[in-house]
C-alpha cells in the first residue's frame, strides 16, 4: 500500500491520470468486464450509501416517499415526447429477446431467435415516461395532487466516453418525479429541490456550488426549465452535479394525464423531476483530495477516527488497548464512527499511508511513550498537520476537530473558487481566460446561436444562468447585442 | 376507501384473488405496463425499507460489507458454468443494440442496426458469474480471503407466469457472496446466513420457518448444496422464502480464480451467494393478514399507531389535538411510528377501514366524551379487540401492546403451521393428506427419481430435508427403500 501510494500521480503531473489511479488506489471503484459499466467497491459504496442515508432523510424531511418502477421501458413510450426521445434515443440499451438457447453447432448458448419481442424494451435512461404511464392511473381528481415520489434505483446511458464516476454507461441514482394541480407548485418543488441538492453540496460534502438555471441548449431532453448545482473541480473545470426540471405540462399531454380541479374542469397535470447520482462521487473526490490520496468531509466519512497503536511486543499492545477501549467507547457514544487498527500484519507506516490513501479525516497514534506521558499523537487529514495532545480529553477534542475540519474544507474549496471566478468584458479577454480555468462571469445575448460560436470557439459552455449575484444588465461580449444579466461559463466535465 | 374494502374477495372464495386484490387495494404494488412487472407503490415500498434497513443491520454486524456490481453480464460469462447456464439461459433478457434511430418511414423511432453489440449482454438474473469474474483480480493470496461482499439490487427473470411480489420478472432484492480459503468457512458462511434469514423471518417478521437443505431436484444452479428457509401460507401451499448456497468451488474453478495458501501452494477459492427478494412480501402479506386486509407486524409496519379524532367541530378538534399532541411525542421519543389524522375530507368510519386495511397495527380515536372521561378507544389490528384504555399512561400501554402483538401473530401463524403439520406413513395417506394442505413429514429413498414420480402424481415437491427434528431412519413412502429420515412435502407458490 505504501507503495501503491508512492506510485500515484500527482495532480500538477497529469489531474485527469491523478483521478483515474485514485479511484483504484483508495479502493472506490474499478472498470468491469462490461463496456463503460464500473464496480463499485466497498469502500467507495460506503461513502455512496452515506449520502443516500442523508439525501433520503432530506427527501423524506420535505414529504417525499420512495416507490419503484420498472428497469425497462416499451421503447414506444420514449417516442411519445418529442424532445425526450430526441436527447435519449442515441444511448438506449434495447433488449430484443427474452431467451437463450443452446447453440445447434454446439458452441455454448445463443440468442433464441424464437424468443424476440413483439415490441422491443428499453433499459431505462430516466423514468419519466414510465411514470407519467403510471400516474395516468393514480389521478383523477385534485384531491389525489400532489404526488412526490422518489426512486433510488440503476439507469443506463450508452455513453461512448466513460470515466470512473464522472461518466458510466450504468450509474446510480436516484429520481424524483412529482405531479401537481399548477403550474406554480410544479416550478416551486423544482426549486425546492435544487435547494436541498445545494444544501447537501455544501454542507455534507463541502462542496460550494452555484446554483442557477440551464439555457435553452443545456436543458434536460423534455423540460420547459432546468435548475442546475455547478461546482468548481481543482483543475478549473465545472462539474455539473445535480439538476432538477420543471417540465411543464409535457409528460401529461404525452401520456394524457389529467385531473378534474377545484371548479369540476379537466386539466393536464403539472410536473417536476430531479436527480443527482453517483456523479456526486466524482465532485466529492475532485473538490478535496490532493496528492496523498482522498481528503473526505468528516460528515461523509466511513471511517472517521482511526486510532493505531505503536508497539513492541504483545505487552505494550495490551497496555495501549486498555487505554485505547475507553477512547473508543467515548467517540462512539457520540456518534463517531472509529476504527482501532491493532492488526499485526501490517507495520505503522503501512497502515499511515493507507488511512491517508482512504481520506479518513482523524489519526490517532499511541505508543508505549503516550501512555507514560498521558498522551497522543494526531493527525488531521485536511492539513496533515501533527500535534501531540491530551490523552485526557481526547474524545471531545476529536469532536470538536471533526467540525473544524469539515469547515475548512469547504472554506478552503470556496476559497480556491472564488479566486478562480472572473468577470470579464471582452470576447478577447474571456478567450485569454478560459484557458486559465475557472468559472467566467460574462455577458451574453441569450441565443443558442452565440452560445454555440463560444463553445465551438473556445469549448466553454455556459454552465448557468445564477438565481444570485450581479443582475445589472450590459451587453453580449460577442455580439454587442442586450445582455439581461452576466452568465456563468466554463470548461467542464 | 371504505367501498373498495367492502369488495375485497375473502380468503375461504378465492385465497388467489383475495391477494391479488389485497396488494393492490392496500396500496403495496400493481402491474406495469411492462409484462411481468410490477410497480411497488410508496407504502408497499414502505415495508421493503424497513426490511431492507434490518437485514442491512444484520449483514453488516455478521461482517459484510456492500458493493456494487453492473447490471449486464456478457453472455459468454453465463456459459463457463455449465449447471448455472442451464439453470438461467431460458430465462434471460438480452440486450442486442446499444441504440435507436429515427425509422426512416417516419414512424418514430427504430432499433439502429449498425448499433448492434458485437457479443450480447444479459440482464443478470443473479450476480455469480460478473462477480467472480471480478473477484478473480482481487484475490492473489489467503491474505485477501475471505471477501464478504453483499450487493442490493434488481435482477431479471424471464417467468412465464407471474404474480405480485411472488414471482415477477423484475424483482428487488440482495445477493451475498463470499469468497473463502477453506471448504468448511464456506459451508459456516452458508449456514450462517441461513440463520440470519430464519432470525429475521421469525422475529422480524413474525413468520415461522422450516430451515432444512434442498434435494438434488432443488438446488440453486451451480450449488453443491441449497440452504432453504420455508414457511407456510394460510391456504396450505409453502413458499420458499430465502435460500443459501454452498458453491464449493464451482464459480472459481469457472472463473480460473485461484489463490496462494499459507503452504504457498495454488488452491481454487471456496464459495458461497445468498439471497433474500421482495418475494418476502408475499410471506408477510399471505402470513397474516384476514378479510379485513393487510395484518402488519409492529416491527416492519411503516405506520405503527393511528391516532383519530372523532369531532363535531373545529373547537372540539383543537381540544382533542392538545390532549394527542403529547402523546405523540412521547410515542415518537420511544421510537414509535405515530401518525395523527386529523384530515377533515375523510370521516372516522372511512379512516377506520383504511388503516385496516393497511394493517397499521394499532388504532386509537378520541372523541370529546373520551376527554371528559380521561380515556381513549383502542382497537388492536391482529384480533380486531376493541378496548377503553386510560389516557393517563396510554403511551406505555400501546408499547407493551405493539410488543404483544407481534408475539401474538408470530405464536398464531405458528400453532397454524404446528396443526397443518402431519407425519405419514404410506403414500396413500400422503395422497390424502396432500389435498387437505400444509406440511408432510414423510420418509423418501433419497432418489431424484421417486421425488420426480411424488411431484408428477400429487404436485408436491420436497420443499426440505429439516436441520432440526426427528432423524429417526425408516422406509421410503414410495418404494420401500431405505430413508434416512422423514423429509418436508407441501405445495408450494
Amino acid at each position: 500500500m505504501a507503495k501503491e501510494l508512492k506510485d500515484l500521480t500527482k495532480r500538477s503531473e497529469d489531474y485527469s491520470q491523478w483521478y483515474n489511479e485514485l479511484v483504484v488506489k483508495a479502493g472506490l471503484a474499478e472498470q468491469s468486464a462490461v463496456r463503460g459499466c464500473m464496480v463499485i467497491k466497498p469502500y467507495g459504496y460506503a461513502i455512496w450509501e452515506k449520502m443516500q442515508q442523508q439525501l433520503d432523510k432530506m427527501f423524506k424531511e420535505t414529504g417525499h416517499q420512495n416507490a419503484y418502477f420498472p428497469l425497462l421501458i416499451p421503447k414506444s413510450f420514449l417516442c411519445r415526447e418529442a424532445e425526450h426521445v430526441e436527447g435519449f434515443a442515441k444511448e438506449c440499451a434495447v433488449v430484443t429477446h427474452y431467451r437463450l438457447k443452446n447453440d445447434p453447432d454446439g458452441n455454448g448458448v445463443v440468442v433464441d431467435p424464437d424468443a424476440k419481442l413483439e415490441e422491443e424494451l428499453i433499459i431505462r435512461p430516466t423514468s419519466e415516461t414510465i411514470i407519467w404511464n403510471t400516474y395516468k392511473n393514480w389521478i383523477q381528481s385534485y384531491r389525489d395532487l400532489p404526488i412526490l415520489c422518489n426512486q433510488w434505483a440503476n439507469v443506463l446511458r450508452w455513453e461512448m466516453r466513460t470515466r470512473m464516476f464522472l461518466r458510466t454507461a450504468e450509474f446510480l441514482w436516484q429520481e424524483g418525479h412529482t405531479a401537481h394541480a399548477t403550474r406554480e407548485e410544479a416550478e416551486e418543488e423544482a426549486q425546492k429541490m435544487l435547494n436541498v441538492y445545494a444544501d447537501f453540496a455544501e454542507n455534507f460534502m463541502a462542496v460550494p456550488v452555484v446554483k442557477g438555471v440551464k439555457s435553452a441548449n443545456e436543458r434536460f431532453a423534455g423540460a420547459i426549465d432546468t435548475y442546475t448545482i455547478e461546482a468548481m473541480m481543482q483543475d478549473g473545470k465545472a462539474l455539473q452535479s445535480g439538476t432538477s426540471h420543471f417540465l411543464g405540462q409535457n409528460f401529461a399531454k404525452a401520456f394524457d394525464v389529467t385531473f378534474v380541479n377545484k371548479d369540476n374542469k379537466p386539466e393536464y397535470v403539472w410536473a417536476s423531476s430531479w436527480g443527482v447520482s453517483t456523479r456526486l462521487m466524482g465532485a466529492l473526490i475532485m473538490t478535496h483530495s490532493d496528492d496523498n490520496g482522498l481528503v473526505l468531509p468528516p460528515k461523509l466519512a466511513p471511517i472517521q477516527v482511526v486510532i493505531v497503536p505503536i508497539y513492541k511486543n504483545n505487552e505494550q499492545l495490551a497496555e495501549i488497548s486498555t487505554h485505547v477501549e475507553p477512547i473508543v467507547n467515548q467517540l462512539r457514544a457520540m456518534g463517531i464512527s472509529v476504527k482501532y487498527d491493532n492488526a499485526d500484519n501490517r507495520r505503522p507506516g503501512f497502515k499511515f499511508a493507507d488511512y491517508e490513501l482512504k481520506g479518513v479525516p482523524v489519526r490517532l497514534a499511541i505508543g508505549a511513550r503516550d501512555i507514560e506521558n498521558g498522551t497522543v499523537e494526531l493527525v488531521r487529514r485536511d492539513t496533515l498537520e501533527k500535534s501531540v495532545e491530551k490523552l485526557d480529553g481526547i474524545a471531545e477534542h476529536v469532536r470538536d476537530l471533526l467540525d473544524d475540519i469539515q469547515a475548512n474544507i469547504f472554506k478552503k474549496a470556496l476559497d480556491r473558487r472564488t479566486q478562480i471566478t472572473r468577470t470579464v468584458e471582452t470576447y478577447d479577454e474571456f478567450k485569454t481566460e478560459i484557458e486559465k480555468g475557472g468559472f467566467i462571469l460574462a455577458h451574453w445575448d441569450g441565443t443558442p446561436e452565440t452560445e454555440e460560436k463560444i463553445k465551438a470557439e473556445t469549448k466553454a459552455t455556459i454552465r448557468c444562468i445564477p438565481l444570485d449575484g450581479d443582475t445589472t444588465p450590459g451587453k453580449c461580449m460577442v455580439t454587442g447585442k442586450p445582455s439581461a444579466r452576466r452568465v456563468l461559463f466554463a470548461r467542464n466535465y
